[in-house]
C-alpha cells in the first residue's frame, strides 16, 4: 500500500535527482477562469514529464533487483522516464512502445540509451503480454506505468511539492485538477495532499471519449473506455483505471472533469502565450478543465498539473500558429 | 553606483513578488555543446521576461516619487515589466513603444493596464525625447530600460539566484552567457557573481549586426551599431551599451559572443524540444552561443540566460514547425 510514509521515502531518494518544478500563474489565466489558477509545470521535469518521478522511485526502490535490467511498456512519457532513470543508475532498459507513438517520444527513448521494442496496437498480443514475456526471458524487472506502489509513491512527490508551494503562496483551500490516464499521478498527489493539505480536493481531468476515470468514479467501480486507444491526448489514453490507483481515487478524488480536444488546444495555446510553457495535449487537459469548466468547481483557487511537454513540433506549431 | 549591497536590497524588496526561476538542463543540450549546459529560465518570470525584476526594483526603490506615475520606453519586455509592477503597486504607467513592436507585446502591455503611446522608429523624434517630454508634462518618473542603478540592481537578483543554484548543482567554475541589449541584465549578473561566485566569467551574447557590446568591449569604449534598430532578435537591439552598464561590463565581462539569426532559430527549437520552454529570439541568443560557439569558451560548464519568451505565435510556429 502506498501512503504518505512511502511518498516521503520516495522524496528522500529523489532529492538532488528529481527536479522541483515551479508553480506558475498569470493574471491572464485568472481572468479567463474567473479564479486564481496555479500551474504545476511538470513539463519542466527531467525527460519532459512527471513520469521521471515514478521511474526514479521504482528503480531506486527496487534495489538490487533492478541491477539485471528493467522493462517498461509505454506510449512515450513513462518510456523516457524509465530510460533516463536507468541511464543515470547504470541499469539496462528495454521499452515496449506502440508503433504509432509520437516520433519524438520514440526517438528520445532510444537516445536515452534504452532498447525500444515496437508493437502494433491492432495486433493480437497486447503490451502487457509482450512486457511479461520479455521480462521472463531476460530476467528484467517490470516497471508498470501506474499500478505499482513505488511508482505511485514517486508521483506523490509532486503532491508534496504542491502542498509546500501552495502554503508558500498562501493557498489554504483549492481544487487540484490532475491530468489522468491510469491514475498514478492523480492517486499519488491525492495521497500526499490528504496528509499535507487536507483543504484540497483532487479531481481527475480527462479528454472526451477517454473519461474512464470520471465514469468509474460516478459508478463506484472500474469501467473501461470503448473503442481504440488512439487520440489527440496520446499520453493519457489508458483503457481503464488501475486497481491500486482506483482504490485511492474512489476514497479521495472526484468528481472527474471531461474536456474536448478543442478545449485542450486552447489550453495549450494559453500555456504558450501566458506561461511560456510547451505543454503536450495530454498534459493540458487539467488546464483546459480549469479554464473552460469553472462552473463545475467551487473554490476560488484551482491548481492544475501541466503533466508533460513531449509534443511533436508540427503538432505544436499547428495548435499555436 | 550599483553593487552587491544594492542588489541584495533589491532582492529583499523582490521577495514574494519576483519569481525564482529554475535552472534547467538536458543531456541532449550537453551533447551538442560538448559541455554541461544550464539554462536560467527567465522566460518563466512574471510578464515573460527578466525585465520584471528591474521594473519591480525601480518602482519599489523610488518610494513616494513613483506614486504620481511612471513612464517607460521599450520595444516590449521592459514595457510589460513596468506595466505589471505598476499594476501590482497601484501606480499609473505610460509606456512609449515602437509601432512595429511584436503585436503580442503591445497587446499585453495594454492588458496589464498601462497607457501605450506608439511612435514611429523612422520619425525624427526618438523614444528618449518622447519619454522625457511626457514625463515633464505629467509629472511621471522615468524608468529607464537599463542605464539606471535601481534597474541594474533588480536584474542583479537574477545573478544572486544563479550563484545559489549553481552552488546547489555543484558548479564551481563556469562561463555565464547573457543575452545582451543595453547591458542591464549582463551588468547586474556580473556584479552579483563578482561577489557570490568569483569563479564565474560573464560574456555578453548578441546577434550579428547588433554586436555593439562585443565591439565596445574589444575597443575599450562604447561603440554604437550601424543601421536600423530592427531585426529578428527585437528584444535586445539597442543602439549602444549604456554608460553605467558599460562601466561594469568593461571591468568584469567579455569577450562577447556573436551569433547568427539561424543559430538563434536552432536554439529556440532546442529549447522547445529539450526544455519545453518558449524562448523568444532575443532570449535565445545566449543558448545559441553555448550550443554553436563552444570553441570560444574554455570551461566545462556554461550557464546561459533564456531571458524572455514573448514571441508571436506565428513566428514561433515558423521556427519550430
Amino acid at each position: 500500500m502506498t501512503g504518505i510514509a512511502e511518498i516521503e521515502a520516495a522524496a528522500e531518494r529523489a532529492a538532488g535527482h528529481v527536479r522541483r518544478t515551479p508553480l506558475l500563474s498569470s493574471p491572464f489565466l485568472d481572468e479567463i477562469a474567473g479564479r486564481r489558477v496555479y500551474v504545476k509545470a511538470e513539463c519542466l521535469q527531467h525527460t519532459g514529464s512527471f513520469k521521471f518521478r515514478g521511474a526514479w522511485s521504482a528503480l531506486t526502490g527496487l534495489g538490487d533487483k533492478a541491477k539485471s535490467g528493467v522493462i517498461a511498456y509505454s506510449s512515450g512519457n513513462h518510456a523516457q522516464g524509465v530510460a533516463n532513470a536507468a541511464r543515470l543508475l547504470g541499469v539496462p532498459a528495454v521499452i515496449v512502445m506502440p508503433r504509432d507513438a509520437p516520433a519524438l517520444k520514440i526517438e528520445n527513448t532510444r537516445a536515452l540509451g534504452a532498447e525500444v521494442v515496437l508493437y502494433d496496437r491492432a495486433a493480437r498480443e497486447n503490451r502487457e503480454e509482450i512486457g511479461a514475456r520479455l521480462a521472463e526471458e531476460r530476467g528484467l524487472s517490470l516497471v508498470k506505468p501506474y499500478d505499482d506502489p513505488l511508482v505511485m509513491a514517486g508521483q506523490g512527490t509532486c503532491g508534496l511539492e504542491i502542498a509546500e508551494q501552495a502554503a508558500e503562496a498562501g493557498i489554504e483551500t483549492a481544487d487540484v485538477l490532475v491530468c489522468c490516464g491510469g491514475g498514478g499521478l492523480t492517486s499519488g498527489i491525492a495521497l500526499a495532499l490528504e496528509a499535507r493539505a487536507p483543504g484540497f480536493r483532487v479531481h481527475p481531468a480527462e479528454p472526451e471519449g477517454f473519461d474512464d476515470t470520471a465514469r468509474s468514479l460516478a459508478a463506484g467501480e472500474r469501467i473501461g473506455n470503448q473503442g481504440p486507444e488512439v487520440g489527440f491526448c496520446d499520453a493519457i489514453l489508458t483503457p481503464m483505471p488501475g486497481q491500486l490507483t482506483f482504490d485511492v481515487l474512489r476514497r479521495l478524488c472526484g468528481p472527474g472533469l471531461v474536456v474536448t480536444d478543442d478545449e485542450v488546444r486552447a489550453a495549450m495555446r494559453h500555456a504558450f502565450l501566458r506561461l511560456k510553457l510547451v505543454v503536450e495535449p495530454g498534459g493540458a487537459v487539467a488546464l483546459a478543465a480549469a479554464l473552460f469548466h469553472g462552473d463545475e468547481l467551487e473554490g476560488d483557487a484551482v491548481i492544475v498539473t501541466a503533466s508533460g511537454g513531449n509534443v511533436d513540433p508540427e503538432v505544436f506549431a499547428g495548435v499555436i500558429g
